[in-house]
């Protein structure tokens, strides 16, 4: 695990400055792209090019499953993973879609689906079949953590190899906001009621119930704030070790991540929590309505660049988002300078 | 005039009604694609069309001067509309750099440049060398307005001609903020106070005597607020009736219109005062920045599709929104349903 975190430095100031002082160069008055540029400098930082390039992105979505869907949080039933993980491979999903949109370079990796996938377009990475029900047992064991945040790791390591210059990570897994919001819970010292939400489309009493099961597993697992690992192992989901590993390989090849919405964002936690540095190379593509997001997304101190109501996951929201990023990294390119134009300046 | 107006028509609803009902039988859990279903059961309505297409683009760019700028309201002196002409003919604005990275038809076109443009990559639809100064003279005669008008509809009609399924207008025009907020004063009977803004970047002490030229052309002139030609040759600009023209004839195709920030917006609402139903035709991309815009858009009773902190015109938050309008047309043509994917749906 250390050997994975050790070459991850931060953002490279100094290019962040460069390619921010070329920026103000461009026929547009000072500021006036507003986020874009803020998003080209840190571009720049993060890949220590001037004129960084982000095609193409490369879209890994990682599948497992919860035990703790026994205790009913969830309003779709446990087999939709794996039935959502044949879409992934036919193309049908949304993730397939806005994928497709962006020319990007697409992988579904199984880290712990419930029952076995055979398909040979997805990528085996099985490390159980499922979690077990936090309620009465810890989600997975010590190692199994490990093994599904170095699954993610390597998968992501493949890509990049592959060429991709930009990683959007998203998941499947059937009662994974349960999972998500017992790990937020813990990192971030609020009560369950703040980091909970209605997942997939659970009625409010569904939500009280969900709450519940949520803080009975806190009080019977008691995972150490202070041991990312231990959260992982007792409250987390495989495919939320796999997206923290995938996260901690693009922050060492300093290629930027585009963070999804709730669930990737709690991984995003998780990946930072393992080592600091991480969250340079992190942006957030989209807002989830989810209401934990906000919890997440502040501890993570990072504002999405998206709010469309998209509560999907898949990597949905940071597909779409991604346009966002190449927008950023053409302008800095490909846009004329004052001088170059023959442009007058300011009046004053 | 009237003969533009006379053939459109609103949304077709019972397409827009085929569109959702099919969105909800997607593999998603309902409404999980927020703004994105709103937006392809919108495209739907508007284009008549179950399954709209929206590629290419054709962005236009309207430019025209302002004679209001010998009064010192604006950050950069005239010869600057002419120049970024030049340099949206060489490809090196942002809206050159936007429109590239969504395959758009692009064209520029001169409807009111302050000095002879000769440049053959310019459309020349030119009414007159620029506007007149408003505190001391109507900006333009009815008939100057109507040739505006005009300019921007025949354009329109001509890109959509050869091929442009959705439309992007932006403008260039030194001073035509301060244009847009008198023209918005008038139309939204709220204080010239609420409606001002920094444009391309004035100081405190610029913007409180932007906002006393503007009360003081608004008492010279004493715009109809009833005759929307009134308001437009009185205090308008040429390239804000050469938008408002575009929309009307991309509302009388069926064709969608993304508006761009401020300026923009104003000329939408020119649009919708003209023809109401154009409205229906009418996507907010960008939230501007410029104060005047939360006015103008709820004015159109519009939410725009992003706040990324742009306020450069050209038509480059729209251009950036579009993705997100392609995104929307591609989950409604392109996603498999819950039935040819064999899933299983909602547990309760």
């Amino acid at each position: 695990m250390l050997n994975m975190m050790e070459t991850i430095t931060g953002m490279n100031q100094e290019m962040r400055q460069v390619a921010l002082q070329h920026i103000d160069t461009l026929t547009k008055p000072l500021g006036s792209l507003g986020r874009l540029e803020e998003l080209a400098g840190d571009l720049a930082g993060m890949t220590g090019n001037a004129f960084p390039v982000v095609t193409p992105p490369g879209v890994l979505v990682f599948a497992g499953d919860h035990g703790v869907v026994e205790e009913g949080v969830s309003a779709f039933p446990q087999e939709v993973t794996a039935q959502m993980v044949l879409n992934f491979v036919h193309g049908g999903a949304a993730i397939n879609v806005f994928s497709r949109q962006i020319g990007a370079l697409f992988e579904i990796v199984n880290v712990g689906v419930a029952t076995s996938v055979t398909e040979q377009a997805v990528v085996n990475r099985h490390v159980r079949f499922g979690t077990a029900n936090m309620c009465n047992e810890n989600a997975m064991t010590r190692a199994e953590a490990e093994a599904a945040i170095t699954a993610g790791y390597e998968e992501a390591m493949s890509i990049m190899d592959r060429g991709a210059k930009c990683l959007v990570l998203g998941e499947m897994g059937i009662g994974n906001t349960t999972a998500s919001s017992a790990m937020l819970a813990v990192f971030s010292g609020m009560s369950v009621e703040k980091v909970i939400g209605i997942g997939t489309g659970i009625s409010e009493e569904q939500l009280l119930h969900k709450t519940t099961v949520i803080k009975r597993a806190l009080r019977n697992r008691m995972p150490n704030r202070k041991d990312p690992l231990d959260v992982l192992m007792k409250v987390g989901g495989l495919e939320i070790g796999a997206m923290a590993g995938a996260m901690l390989a693009a922050a060492t090849r300093r290629i930027p991540i585009i963070v999804d919405g709730f669930i990737c964002t709690v991984a995003a936690i998780l990946a930072k929590e393992l080592c600091e540095a991480t969250t340079d190379y992190m942006i957030c593509g989209h807002r989830s309505t989810e209401q934990g997001y906000e919890v997440a997304s502040a501890y993570l101190g990072k504002k999405p660049l998206l709010d469309l109501g998209l509560r999907l996951g898949e990597g949905s929201g940071a597909a779409v988002a991604f346009s966002v990023v190449h927008s950023a990294s053409l302008m800095l390119a490909e846009m004329a300078t004052f001088q170059t134009a023959s442009i007058s300046g300011k009046d004053k």
